[in-house]
């Protein structure tokens, strides 16, 4: 189907309008410090990530999940051994994390200014709701979207639902994200379009090994590339 | 306004379609419990309330907020002297509210079943998207929703937007919920009904202490009452 039928263009959120997976990276890295009288830091990320893993069913995305999850690993990989004040010191990167200032993607805030004036933009993110919307307002680009999709997950069927509510047909709609898992592969199978933009880290959790071939899909190297395309 | 004109009926959630706030007060008790050896129980029980009103505007409503909450409380309540195994209890007692079981409100499911024939129905939601999805499902009440909205926090804008997100007037819509504060009196202000259907317990946080006089509201003892009146 041709690029000229879009109507609505969504973007995800973390790592394609800010970033986020920095954050994450770096707060499991000072994590392994905090643990490494009780454990080399190779085996501290791995069980960590598995931590983060075995509680994403119940706890879903986001900061506090993962605060969650620090506290929890911090117990178990130190046997309960290590001091109160190390849980403490959890509870206030969690804060921290949840404070820290949105640094905008290069180049995202023209490039939606652009296509503001011809498409229906639309932010579709998973996370935590309250986290994304303090985000969104910090950003400065809420004026660019129509609509705003927070989910708890990016499933076909979720992008199924968004597409019914904007009154718009599978093949107008293009996804627009970091994320080949989440952005990509669940907007082809429904028959809409996809535009993959990477940023440089990926979460384990995120990735997708095969590369992508779809006629509705391709891969940009950054958003302002969307401008000559559209 | 007549209620003839109504189209859409939104119902809020917890303590209005499954209990909730009992859940969190036994979970408050339980707390309090386990920080005898450095508090009393009163005492812990507000300072309890205070630590969660100082987390609330960044970490928002939920279980997993919650969870955080109590562990900080903990350690500050102990002054850091409590052992590790108390924190691990903790966490353990945030997973046992994530996976409770659904406890519907008295009378509701038949309510959504004779008013789904006649009206579009919204649940409509403040609290963790992910928490408020799961009970969903595992209300059993889901075919009986047109529409989903779980929102960061209920104010006059979100009512606003949510009615015109239904392209109707805001008098034709109706809220019912538990809390006058959140159902009731931002729908009023917008220029919609509100019915206050009370639960036993209401939050603190909730509480109203000035009884509402309005035409567009109406004070009902329980769900099925609802039935009677449209």
């Amino acid at each position: 189907m041709p690029l000229s039928k879009i109507q609505a263009i969504a973007f995800d959120a973390d790592d394609t309008l800010w970033e986020n997976e920095t954050l994450f990276r770096e707060t499991e890295q000072q994590f392994c410090v905090l643990l490494k009288d009780y454990m080399e830091e190779e085996e501290c990320n791995k069980l960590l990530f598995d931590m983060e893993m075995k509680n994403l069913p119940l706890y879903g995305y986001g900061i506090k999940p993962f605060t969650l999850s620090l506290i929890e690993a911090a117990i178990e990989f130190s046997e309960g051994k290590l001091p109160i004040s190390v849980i403490e010191k959890l509870i206030a990167i969690g804060k921290e994390m949840l404070n820290a200032p949105v640094v905008l993607i290069e180049g995202i805030e023209n490039t939606l200014k652009q296509l503001s004036s011809k498409y229906q933009l639309i932010m579709a993110t998973k996370g935590d709701l309250l986290d994304q919307e303090r985000k969104l307002i910090k950003s400065g680009l809420e004026p660019y979207f129509h609509h705003i999709e927070i989910v708890s997950d990016k499933t076909p069927k979720h992008y199924q639902n968004l597409v019914k509510q904007l009154y718009i047909e599978p093949h107008q709609f293009l996804m627009v994200g970091n994320s080949v898992k989440s952005d990509v592969l669940p907007v082809l199978e429904i028959g809409g379009h996809a535009f993959h933009i990477p940023f440089h880290t990926t979460w384990e959790h995120e990735m997708v090994k095969e590369p992508v071939e779809h006629p509705n899909f391709r891969l940009l190297s950054k958003a302002s590339e969307m401008l000559q395309i559209l």
